[in-house]
């Protein structure tokens, strides 16, 4: 069988480097038939060009095209869901059913309608109109846009089709999709039906534009270019730190999604009131996609004593009862075999499982460690190693001021949650630590598992580093998550006819917000300077 | 004299390290009298540990009492002004009036109390409420931030007083000034205002702290300190990327504002037009504070023949009739005359002007130089070096091809301008240059030059790197300049009695802001989920 081709500025063509790969059935660990290329630096310059010229031609195409094509492309997908599911089952292991045709095609899906939603109305611009200055600005395309999906959402989060991508587009700007080599099949459907939605729409046909992998030399010049924009990532912390530097010498925004422990603080009250039911959400939780979620709940902590063993001894026994799925890829089962090590290295000692487990195929058993409180404080940041799978750590302080310490102790984290118990007796408890938890997290919750991204406008898929590389900007909820990709625009004494319509008296669509003279209106701007009244 | 306390943890004590400095006279070069520390190692340690602590206590207090902090800042300044005019007129050599006294004090008072009134109302958090996921959230303090202030601007940039000051502070954080070593005495005084400040509304003491001077190791360790939330930074590129550097690896936000050279492109038919008014508006702001605004016009685009060599004359005829102004400092004319070298070397003619003169003080002579389009297009980064002063480069393109060449060229910059005739002559030159500059600033300017910086909502001091290191955020303007010191933070499920006010059900004051299920509203959340109507 041939290699398969890359999409560059417009074609499927022929790959330019010769290095090819295969990638695995994880449930055999056997290589599948398609060869993929790695593309090297001339693919990569390829693609620059063409989306540099993309570029251009995206800021001056009407949102209304923008729209259509990604409601279109979400067509497209439905069009061919069934052979997408069983290629994305094949390559990834995730069961067919609910997950991928069930939940997570569906709600790529939806994220492409939502994305058009908002490009459509226009309010994620912020546009600010100061009548009295004629100051008008709002957020504009960034540019060529490098998105850099995981390994975990082949759909949702894949480069060409996932979250990252949506908003992108959205804003206006052409991607450059590096897939993820450990589901390249299912990446080069997606990008045939993006392509033929382009054409469709009579978009820049460089607008979306996809490799298959990199060598990493590739990717930090890539990502250090002057003719991108930036940069979406998801992944590992050591492939996201690469990125990040080279971003950053260059000046290019960079959004990364790198690691996190989700820590989850269960204080001794709620284990009294309902510690049934929490190690049921919790090892639900926990072994949800086997605990490949970015979100899955890695470190609890819990207090010393109270109903903390009889929890511990419930979740042992869910653990063991339930049976492990098969893991992404041999990489997340040898990373999944580091982190549980590096845990038992500072300290922490197996409550159940620990260990691989007989192929064929990657899988790993159900794993639960715990560490006292003072044992985390000497090695705190070994402990929060990040065993991507199916494997937790509990820490158990020995008092509030202790567990004060290991909260205090806690890297930056995309969510935090802290149960207690409905009556008050926690009260004091949580008081002392929600301040302590809520600084170091993006998304902070009350009495539930972290697991279960809504795309909602209000979610913040983000936080501070080194979960994400900047702590004001949100990977998931529309339309938050398009002013990643884009710059600030101010239009200082423009001529009118000469401003972008979004910025003109006359509200484009009658239904973008903006901010007129200080107030949120969808109107005119009024002759008189203020917004009419709707 | 003894040497000079610096502002750590709530009192003024004695700096530990041994070094000292004393700033200079510019009109006369000579050292001013009083003595000023160069703070060690120690002192930041000191100085991020309280602001650590107060950051806490901060995150806890009512908007209302940061605002009255703001204002009775403001008031405390107004009964100093005329020992800070003075002081800064000695320090700098600017004018008394109208710049320090009506201009730069009266801006940096309306900054204070701008930014007290946005704390206040709240609609900076852009508060994002779903009602049916119980989600919600908004932008909340990202902790201690270091502010590093610029030689130009005493009050307005002061690190303790001016616009990333007031930014940092109306978020709720705790600001780390290091003063401009070169108006350590205004610095001080604005300090030990802003001190008593605190005092005065039962703020933590060491919201407020400042030193005066580090050495640039100290900087960069303090840049990447865990304490430290963020970095705002005005002043040289050399100094910001540094900065950059340390934050970006330590994951910190870090906004700076470094250099600009801010292009004037004049079209032809604006020349026939009104080339005299031209000229006089673009001599007006090259020697606005002789030439030391970040937004100085230092690079204008012409294309050959028409009118251009009679506006070059008439220009030059107006730089040699206005007698120069004294300089900062010293350093400012050392790099004044580097820049302007580095113009000749890569091919730049004097038109007039190009030299120092003769002391006592700082002066340099009124200076325009000139380059064609296809020498500047062989030299493009060296004739970009900002020569901040009186100085400006003037590019003469040959045709509008050579022209988009030459913006197509041009570096990230803070503002652009084109000026076209008003009959319709320039429109397609116009068209042409538009969008290939509109995407290299930040803000883009018709018919009009760049200095003058209005503090209003719809203001973007910012634009893509190097002017900048992020592209999404401005520098001025409130309350969107708060943004930057900000995390996301989410709140997920949380209890109601648990979130913060502004995501409450009840809107907290009446006026914010806030995006509920979609609609912007000033309203509570309605029993039904959705905003009530006013």
């Amino acid at each position: 069988m041939s290699t398969q081709p890359v999409l560059i500025a417009g074609e499927w063509r022929a790959a330019a480097g010769r290095k090819t790969f295969h990638a695995e059935n994880p449930t055999t660990g056997e290589p599948l038939p398609e060869e993929f290329p790695v593309s090297d630096w001339t693919d990569c310059d390829r693609a620059l060009d063409a989306a540099a010229a993309a570029a251009t031609e995206l800021r001056q195409t009407p949102p209304e095209r923008i729209a259509s094509f990604l409601k279109r492309y979400a067509e497209r997908i439905e069009g061919r869901a069934s052979e997408l599911v069983a290629m994305a089952n094949l390559e990834t292991a995730l069961p067919n059913k609910p997950r991928l045709a069930d939940v997570e095609l569906p709600r790529t899906t939806d994220q492409l309608r939502q994305a058009a939603a908002a490009a459509l109305e226009g309010s994620w611009r912020l546009a600010t109109i100061d009548t009295k200055l004629n100051l008008r600005s709002y957020l504009a395309p960034l540019g060529p846009v490098l998105v850099l999906g995981p390994n975990n959402f082949p759909f949702a989060y894949n480069s060409v089709a996932g979250g990252d991508f949506v908003a992108a587009i959205a804003v206006g700007n052409p991607v450059i999709a590096k897939a993820h080599p450990g589901h390249p099949s299912t990446s080069r459907l997606l990008a045939e039906e993006a392509f033929a939605a382009l054409g469709d729409c009579g978009l820049p046909l460089a607008a979306v534009q996809m490799i298959f992998d990199l060598a990493p030399e590739d990717g930090v010049r890539c990502a250090s270019d002057s003719r991108l924009g930036g940069i979406g990532f998801t992944g590992s912390r050591s492939g996201g730190l690469k990125l990040k530097a080279a971003a950053d010498g260059a000046g290019k925004p960079v959004y990364l999604e790198m690691s996190s422990v989700n820590p989850v603080v269960i204080l001794p009250g709620a284990l009294i009131e309902r510690h049934s039911n929490i190690a049921e959400e919790f090892t639900g939780s926990c072994l949800a996609a086997d605990g490949q979620f970015c979100t899955s709940p890695g470190l609890v902590i819990l207090l010393d004593g109270g109903m903390a063993e009889a929890f511990i001894q419930e979740v042992k026994a869910r653990l063991n009862g339930a049976p492990p799925s098969t893991l992404l890829s041999a990489g997340v089962a040898r990373q999944l075999a580091a982190g549980v090590n590096a845990w038992r290295e500072a300290g922490a000692e197996v409550v159940t499982g620990g260990n691989p487990l007989p192929g064929p195929g990657y899988h790993f058993a159900n794993t639960l460690l715990r560490v006292e409180g003072n044992t985390f404080l000497k090695a705190a940041q070994q402990l929060q190693t990040e065993s991507f799978g199916n494997a937790s750590l509990l820490v158990v302080a020995r008092d509030a001021t202790e567990a004060a310490q290991v909260v205090e102790r806690l890297e930056g984290n995309l969510t935090g949650s802290i149960y207690s118990d409905t009556h008050g007796a926690d009260d004091a408890l949580y008081a002392e630590l929600a301040p302590r938890l809520r600084s170091r997290v993006g998304r902070f919750l009350n009495d539930k598992m972290p697991t279960g991204v809504a795309v909602a406008p209000a979610m913040n898929h983000g936080g501070p580093f080194p979960a994400t590389g900047h702590p004001g900007f949100t990977a998931v909820g529309l339309p938050a998550a398009l002013r990643r990709f884009a710059m600030l625009q101010c239009f200082d004494h423009v001529r009118p006819d000469r401003l972008p319509p979004a910025l003109q008296d006359k509200n484009p669509n009658g239904k973008m917000w903006r901010l007129i003279d200080g107030q949120w209106s969808r109107s005119d701007v009024a002759r008189d300077g203020h917004p009419n009244r709707v």
